[in-house]
């Protein structure tokens, strides 16, 4: 497991449980640098003449823009395939050769893919490093990173905070991974949803085991009050088969400022975005509200690991 | 309103209503210096560790290659997106959400939209500089200031021309602006378009009220010899319900070596293009032909505008 | 004919029969090079302030990433324009207009397009220098100069060598450009395919014409010990009416571990990729495999041919 942050350089980001408390430190403290780099500079040039193939098979405008925002803003350049449907997959191609041609004229691969498993079979047949941008319901690990990241910049701490998980805890990737993440600290957790939308049971078991306290409730607001890490999510249609359910819960939980009225002053609110409608627009003035300092926290998050990936950070 | 170049710092550019007779001056001056940088070195580095998000939420080739151009060869880089429909739409996310997002990771944002006030609702959420590239059947305030900057390049004055604009004027955006632009100069102005094209009535009496001449007539072949610019447009079938309407109109008024024969020596033929039918190819090697000199006017206009929001004109 | 890689400076790249011996010679020599700083240096600032328009008219990812990593390895910048169905065509634009405008922008236009001529249209029409990057049936230079440059680097020769070519020869765009360019060099052919798929008799002429050794046969396994360069081809769906066909003749020849054991040691096994079954992924690691190679290859030719035209190699 690399946990310093040369120890990154030519390996990939699949998942993370490739992350310990050290190597979060690690990449961390380089991701703070970035920031810093960013606000005073706009960037650096740590990466001039570096490619990155940012290879999506499914759209995802968000994660591809903040990859590329990242590449750029340390002087490298992008190769952008966003429509792999029309090209190789109408020529039948396998997803291991078109990897191996795009390292052929790239440094380091993002790759986005609707099935589990896509970025570890590309980081397989793969000599440059490979980037996981999500896999279906596998994993998303840089996403996991930037929410984290995000409780540290905001809090200065991770230790020692309640940590309430909102929305669609079954299906929703972003909280599974996170929740992993935290297992490394001391933190404790409550999960908030409707009963056919609760945590899976293996993941409450790994809470438990580790000897974090954890609670499930499905009422927000009895728990708002003790919430330093607020996290919300959203009840994505696409994982329903039968939309009347999802009619049903979608705005069961929903932030606004009469239910931020009884949180606490010292607190955020965090979302990973897009949000329908479980924050008000009410909210956006809110200082606790951190989504939109979340996103960007994603970019300096991304710019770390490509320095760290290509040995330069 | 801004009227020195140094005013358009963190500005937005929505529409044509910004621009007095100072604030166009300033900003040909500056677009007329990136000419000469461009035509000697290539470019320059102004904008270098810059980002632009180009963001396209319907195609236009020609407007997003012409902003991407302007940003790179001032040095900076641009984030494309140009298949919007296909992701945040698709998860219900607001544009107010998506810009500020994408402000997260750009230092300005170009917007196209196919609904009117859209670019004013991106400007009104986003706290990075804006441009409005088109907004359905609202404005393309760059447009008109390619146009507008064309005659002055080309004739090396605007006030004493005679600008004769012909084919759809009822619903041809691009000669609205140019109209409304036009009204800070001293020029006469002949409309020519079939009864059912012509200019909206508000428009005649704007121009009327501030004292301009103004005629408006159905035959090209009666006018062409007073015209010192001659801007053709296209009778766009978009616009049509009816097609059999469109089919009746569409080549009305052609420009061809016959009706150029009788134009001055000295004037020109601007087309915001694509065209269609209106000017014969046969033209092309006329040097009164100035469209597509029209269209490089526009990376300059566009290098000059994205240079004065950024702080660096 | 350009023959020094001086003369290329302005010039277009259109199709195979413009390179002779000399000019084939210069072109590998700088693409040589190219390989040389890429491998140290990842790349050089030669095309710095420079922009290439990526004109495609159908989509070719690998095709169109190599010409980006190329043009972007030189330090210049990259226009896509990967969706041009969507836009100039549906307001009815014609390509000269399109690549006019295009010019406007970028110094070097690279087009790929469905129909035959259609970059010869292109390049009549733009001043800047256009690259032929696959017109229907039609050329595609660069495919066949990366072929031969690949033998070139893998074996440091190309007179003498035996050339067998398999699979669809009557329609392989790729092996009908590398059989034109291999009859400025002392080689012996052998066409390897079903009947159905034989090589185009005008072809056949032209070979034997020119007093080159020539045989065609049916059989892969009787001449693959005679083979210095394999060359795959895919049988490709999308050219047969008849798919009962297509599935009848598509696994005819494969490459696999068996058939290698009877071939040299010191060989080369080509394929322009991308590959469906023809040879075998067990293959890969065999040193004799070069069709990775040959990938990064054209990435090294189209630098070479950029910097030519640009008139900086």
């Amino acid at each position: 497991m690399a946990d310093t942050i040369e120890s990154f350089a030519g390996q990939d980001i699949l998942s993370v449980d490739q992350f310990n408390r050290a190597a979060l430190n690690a990449v961390f403290g380089v991701a703070h640098e970035m920031r810093v780099l960013v606000e005073r500079f706009g960037g650096a040039e740590l990466l001039q003449g570096k490619i990155l193939a940012n290879l999506f098979y499914e759209p995802s405008t968000r994660t591809s823009s903040s990859f590329t925002a990242a590449m750029q803003r340390l002087g490298g350049q992008v190769i952008a395939i966003n429509n792999v449907q029309y090209s190789s997959v109408s020529k039948g191609e396998s997803l291991p050769d078109t990897v191996r041609t795009l390292e052929c004229y790239a440094d380091v691969i993002v790759i986005r893919h609707p099935e589990v498993g896509a970025a570890a079979t590309a980081a397989y047949y793969a000599d440059k490093p490979v980037i996981n941008a999500g896999d279906g319901i596998g994993e998303h690990p840089t996403q996991a990173l930037l929410d984290l990241f995000t409780v540290q910049e905001e809090l200065q701490q991770i230790d020692g905070l309640t940590v309430v998980m909102v929305g669609d805890l079954r299906y929703g990737r972003t909280v599974h991974s996170l929740t992993k993440l935290l297992l490394n600290y001391e933190v404790s957790f409550v999960f908030v949803s409707p009963e056919i939308l609760r945590l899976p049971a293996d993941l409450i078991e790994a809470v438990e085991a580790s000897g974090h306290s954890c609670r499930q409730v499905q009422d927000l607001n009895s728990v708002i009050g003790e919430a330093d890490v607020l996290y919300m999510t959203r009840v994505q249609r696409e994982r329903f088969t039968d939309l009347a359910e999802y009619d049903r819960v979608k705005d069961f939980f929903v932030v606004d400022k009469e239910l931020m009225a009884r949180a606490r002053r010292k607190m955020i609110v965090m979302h990973p975005l897009p949000r329908v409608g479980e924050i008000s627009y009410a909210m956006d003035d809110d200082p606790r509200a951190a989504y939109f300092r979340q996103m960007r926290n994603g970019m300096y998050i991304r710019m770390a690991l490509l320095a760290a990936l290509l040995g330069k950070a």
